[in-house]
């Protein structure tokens, strides 16, 4: 246990956070799991599945034998947890997350832990998944995925490089950058899509035809759509979170998307197709470099 | 050769047009392919790889040969395609095409081959694939996909049934409708999402952080862009034949999208949370009936 840790509380025991219990249960770096949860039906389950060793749903309790909190809920519930266990957490406790946003858990973190933030460490596991729930919770999750690690400029560096050396136990590749910047990133290549995606399948549901136009919706529709299959109340805690960033990704988008169409109101072929052009160049060029880092 | 034909020209021989011929010839429905082609070396590749039987690269000459012409195309190049075939056609020679738009089809028939419209079988087979060129095309690519026909009034019910029969041969299931409603329908379940992931991917191809932006983007990211690595001449050709309906979509959908952003301006998860959940139900309903489908 050299490397590693004795006690893992895990809040939220789903595909992230049963995952990462999952991974460092078989590299041997955990002794033993707490699953903290709302949902009994799920923790239990956890139990069974042998996510976590034992299981809890009174987090003041269940921190208090912590070595390491991992926070892997939707972020519009950490405020709260954190608060919950800010009285009991022990001096020594390395408190972490798995949300998918930044800026607002450093704030989070300075609000609820504003004497702990030493041993703070926001990260962003970057494995999406349409799953949820223990059931999803899998090894090899993390192979070759990217994790962020976004520390405060108080975060201690032995804090950060525990956490960072479980991630990489995960299979994971560690990045550093600040939350700002990680949210900016984020906003443009996952959070707008997403909306762009349920914006998109809701104005399809809401048609006249609709039933018709879902009859000939084939596999380009299948692919551009997945992400609107996303937990509701994740994204909408997701969007709230980071929404100067994404509001500024959708002035873009809707100015983009506006001179769009306004080439095709023209009638211009070849403005269209330079557009066309330089989408098709840098996703045939991307889509080479991910197949390739697996 | 009782139920099919004896020669089949099929101009543009790649994913469409020389799967078409592939599953013919398995089904013992055609006994001769004449491949055309603007590309030599592709038309040699169909024949090496016994896509076709013969090559030409004179349309005006191959369909004096032809029972049916297939055009497989971009909707782009299939009026000079008919003009230059209009003196040499045989009367008794069906005409039909694979376009994904069809009232524009409907137009170039009526103008380039007026005393054929007996003949001629407007036809939209939904296969689509990244992938084009001699190489792409398989077997069992139509086997349980969805091909639409568009006939004109003056379409002769012995030219539509043969159609019918050979994409029926091929595996697909045949749909009749009016060109302007396939059209709508398309506008709205394939041509807007193109557009969308197209203008989607040059904006973030555009950003000064672009670089880091491609370094983060994940499987969500993968999977709703996939179509942007379409045939931007195809596309091209797509958005300006369907202009009409596609501007039509466009403007719902950024009206949709600017309703989005309000709720998000001010922050009103409830709302956005509806939105979403709404996008989700919708889409793992059309997800479920759609793998059911095969």
């Amino acid at each position: 246990m050299q490397q590693g840790i004795k006690t893992l509380v895990v809040v939220g025991v789903g595909l992230i956070g049963g995952s990462f219990a999952l991974a460092l249960k078989r590299a041997g770096l955990v002794e033993r799991v707490i699953g903290v949860g709302r949902t009994l039906e799920n923790l239990q389950r956890a139990l069974q599945l042998g996510v976590v060793d034992e299981i809890s749903q009174d987090i003041a309790d269940a921190v208090t034998q912590a070595d390491m909190v991992l926070l892997a809920t939707p972020v519009g519930q950490m405020g709260a947890l954190l608060a919950a266990m800010a009285d009991t957490l022990p001096a020594h406790t390395i408190v972490t997350d798995a949300g998918s946003t930044k800026s607002d858990v450093v704030a989070l973190f300075r609000q609820h832990l504003p004497r702990q933030l030493a041993r703070c460490v926001p990260a962003h596991p970057i494995a999406g998944s349409d799953l949820s729930g223990a059931v999803a919770a899998q090894y090899g999750l993390y192979e070759n995925r990217k994790v962020v690690l976004a520390p405060l400029a108080e975060t201690g560096a032995d804090a950060s490089e525990l956490v960072s050396r479980l991630w990489q136990a995960c299979g994971a590749k560690v990045h550093v950058m600040s939350a700002a910047e990680h949210d900016a990133v984020f906003a443009a290549v996952s959070h707008l899509p997403h909306l762009l995606a349920f914006a998109y399948v809701d104005m399809i549901a809401g048609k006249d035809d609709a039933a018709r136009c879902f009859d000939f919706a084939a596999t380009g529709f299948r692919d551009f759509t997945r992400i609107a299959g996303s937990h509701p109340e994740m994204w909408r805690d997701i969007s709230l979170a980071n929404r100067a960033a994404l509001l500024s990704e959708l002035d873009d988008y809707r100015a983009a998307l506006g001179r769009l169409q306004a080439l095709l109101a023209a009638g211009d072929g070849t403005g269209l197709a330079e557009v066309f052009d330089t989408a098709r160049a840098a996703r045939v060029a991307w889509n080479q470099r991910f197949m390739r880092q697996g």
